[in-house]
């Protein structure tokens, strides 16, 4: 059980106003004797909060946890940001629950004090490495293969493992984790897949071919996406659509594969995957 | 690597003639030393033909390879009935490849004396087994609970390893294996599963909350479904629409998990998963 | 505008408790003047109730308005009945709205007394009239043909207006009204489609050819469907899934066409067919 | 019936040849005594053949028949151009059937026989105009509202005929005629509209919330689609995805209707829609 004593609070103000649920928390920590560091861009959108801060990646060699306060897309790009620290996160909603940050604001002391004592989970997520021309980037949720601007239709060939699994002319191709099956891809018609499952999914956005369908393979697979004959064509690599590599070749070949490096996601006891899902996608409950 | 020398054959005469494939197959085994028994249900069908023949719990004891001429359909009831036996399978197609049945039969001949030599594959496929009232039935590609007769809708309750997962209602819920993944679930808007994966999807077939989605947990999972309120409705369990149980009880729970048995398939060295999926689903190929 | 003066009352106790909606709006009725007559299957139900009742066919000659209090399946199962006599619907919703149920029990008495004041719209819906073997069967949502018992498959050819339009292998086919596009072809991954449009849809149900896809027709089309070699199924014509037509033939031929006489709904003026639709399908509502 | 004597052929070099065919029926066309202008890029492109030539709006006003030589595109963006001039069009495909160009060039000079003595169909297909800060842009198959760029995801309101249908969250949004239903609307789960059916449909695309669906309503309908705090987006409006407007304003209004004006399709008497659908579709073909 790891002792949660430096806590590293991240949090973004661009849509929704956080300050209050970030000064309360904050003023929290420090009663339960926490050191609290923020992240310099959440320091500075704030002012006048009386913390140490320091830049993300001065922050991470340093805490044993980070709050995201804010919603799923702030702890993605947190995630990513911390991976290679082997960093804790929990995240804060801001109101309604997320799929990440599965601890609503008006619970966020108790589910704390909690934590703080030893009462939570840990969970494992993996993430996607995507390598295009000795690029890298990573994706939490979903690399996504796609055409930018008026011609929005791309052809490629998918290798799984080296061995050819089908050529495909569609607007993209996402390539999702199970944590990434209830973001985009769902939205595209892909199956949700159970976090706890090493699968990967292929999802075709808009195909050609009526007959494709989201393909599911192992989570070690090493996929591969060959580009062909995309004349003017300018093609994008979006990760957790939050950061994006542009690809110049017509012909260049992508490289996608599980990160070694994990996302760690801390919950409170009281967290309940079925539930998130139930909550989220609303399929009522169950009858008395 | 398993030699083969007895050779069970199985085949179904109903709807297409395989009597030349059969005559031609049992000629040729033969000359390469092998010993041949017939099912007695083929046997009865094609007369005239000069082997010995058993029935299929007999057989099961005796030989080293069952050897299934005819389509997909006929090699899940053999594989069914074959499984505790831990005899390999070997299908022959009665003209276009099924996904299961791999080999054609103008190259039935080659590809035999190949595996015969000890040039070949197996693969291991594992099945469901459900159990209702002491009643049990097992799905090569997949389990499906659904109405019969005129009141098609039930309502039933999803558990996964004792978690409730959701409330359904439904004409029905298709448990698929990756087998299945591309026969019934496919055409219910199921995901493909690549084979390898340990993997059970969840399928709702016409559900009534639209925010429902295929749901792919682990393999290893123990699946509960508790049937609900299902007054004058006649609902059975399918096994590969093959078998069925029926459930007399409005309230019955349905519990399915993985087989600990599981099916051999033996393939050709030239067999690939993904050329099947091409060739099946009509994905066009390889652009030079 | 047509004056209500004559009121029959219908409604099931089948599955809910309707009898204090019931007694609250035919004592409101009374008060207005208005005559009532009970269908007989009501005054059964409830017994105690001093109205009048007659058989739906007695009371159809007579009325002006039939009041519907209960789901859309009860509003369907009356409309069918009364759709030789040209009598205007109302449907009284026993909680939340429907589709065509849409006046909510505590809203009741103020929307019929606006409606007995002629503040009212009218709105015609079209039923399908289907034809085997010299028997008829109607639907406002869909006809469906399927499958009943184990072997599950159909093999059938869809002629429109003579014309050969596909051949399918699949579970069933619906074909549904604008009305049903938004009940059972819904859940089926049907469009939806707009009421005062003059359209068919045409739904195979889990089909074997993974290229089909709904589609919608011009309404007075003339649908024909030719079972072929249906050998060992039990097929069944379903209307609204509520009253059935077995077809024992393997090769039986199914006319489809629209049915000249309507079924007309009576609407309360703040009905809005898209308020319905973001209501019922939980579309969440317009941002201020 | 129209005489055609006066012929502009069209189409474009950029992806295949279409040399070949282009000579061999002017040739053709001359010895018929017609008199053929060449669209003046197309001119350009052939160089050496010895016709006539002029851009396509000198050419418009003076034709009786545009004949179209290539794919389905090249049709669209003659059909755009040709619209306000009531010119019919013949769209003679480059190899494999079109749904807009029905004629192979291996029969193309028996069926310009044919039509030439007047053995032909005559087909109107709508367009739909779409109209943003007095910019106007036009579709034979489809509008489609996106974003272009990192930020993919666009908020909108739409109203049918000033009344509110619902609030989405999506990728875009396509509206597509008739016409459009087999093309780009097709492969994101659109359904397939007959032609005759005077009808659009509204698919949103990656919608948020799941339990959007297709939407079809009529024809005639006024369509407004009112962008909402679509910071730091860029959107734009694709015309048959081949002519674009691009929206700076974040809160634009967009409105979409039916044009007045149709587009001619010329077919042979062998033209059948449904042919068409089961050849493009892969439905395979009616059991003998």
């Amino acid at each position: 059980m790891i002792e949660f004593k430096k806590i590293g609070v991240f949090g973004r103000m661009q849509s929704h106003d956080i300050r209050e649920t970030v000064t309360s928390i904050c003023a929290f920590l420090t009663k339960q004797s926490c050191d609290i560091i923020l992240d310099t861009r959440l320091a500075t959108d704030l002012e006048n909060l009386q913390y140490p801060h320091a830049d993300i990646q001065t922050i991470a060699r340093d805490i044993d946890l980070a709050l995201v306060i804010g919603g799923d897309g702030t702890l993605l790009s947190t995630a990513r940001s911390l991976v290679e620290h082997d960093v804790p996160l929990l995240g804060i909603n801001r109101g309604s629950l997320g799929f990440l940050t599965d601890v609503k604001p008006h619970e966020a002391e108790q589910k704390l004090a909690d934590i703080l004592q030893g009462k939570y989970t840990m969970e494992n997520r993996f993430l996607l490495e995507a390598t295009v021309n000795h690029e890298q980037g990573y994706g939490l949720n979903e690399i996504v293969l796609s055409a930018q601007g008026a011609h929005h239709l791309i052809q490629y060939e998918i290798y799984v493992d080296q061995q050819f699994l089908c050529r495909q002319r569609a607007d993209g191709l996402i390539v999702a984790t199970p944590t990434g099956s209830t973001a985009y891809a769902l939205s595209g018609g892909g199956p949700i897949i159970h976090p706890e499952l090493n699968a990967l999914t292929l999802l075709p956005m808009f195909p050609h071919t009526l007959s494709m369908r989201p393909i599911v393979v192992n989570g070690d697979s090493q996929i591969e996406v060959r580009l062909q004959n995309n004349r003017h064509t300018h093609i994008q690599l979006g990760c957790d659509s939050q950061t994006f590599i542009n690809i110049h070749e017509e012909d260049a070949s992508i490289h996608i594969k599980k990160k070694t490096k994990k996302t760690i996601l801390i919950h409170p006891l009281s967290y309940n995957y079925f539930k998130s899902l139930r909550s989220k996608l609303h399929w009522g409950s169950k009858l008395v």
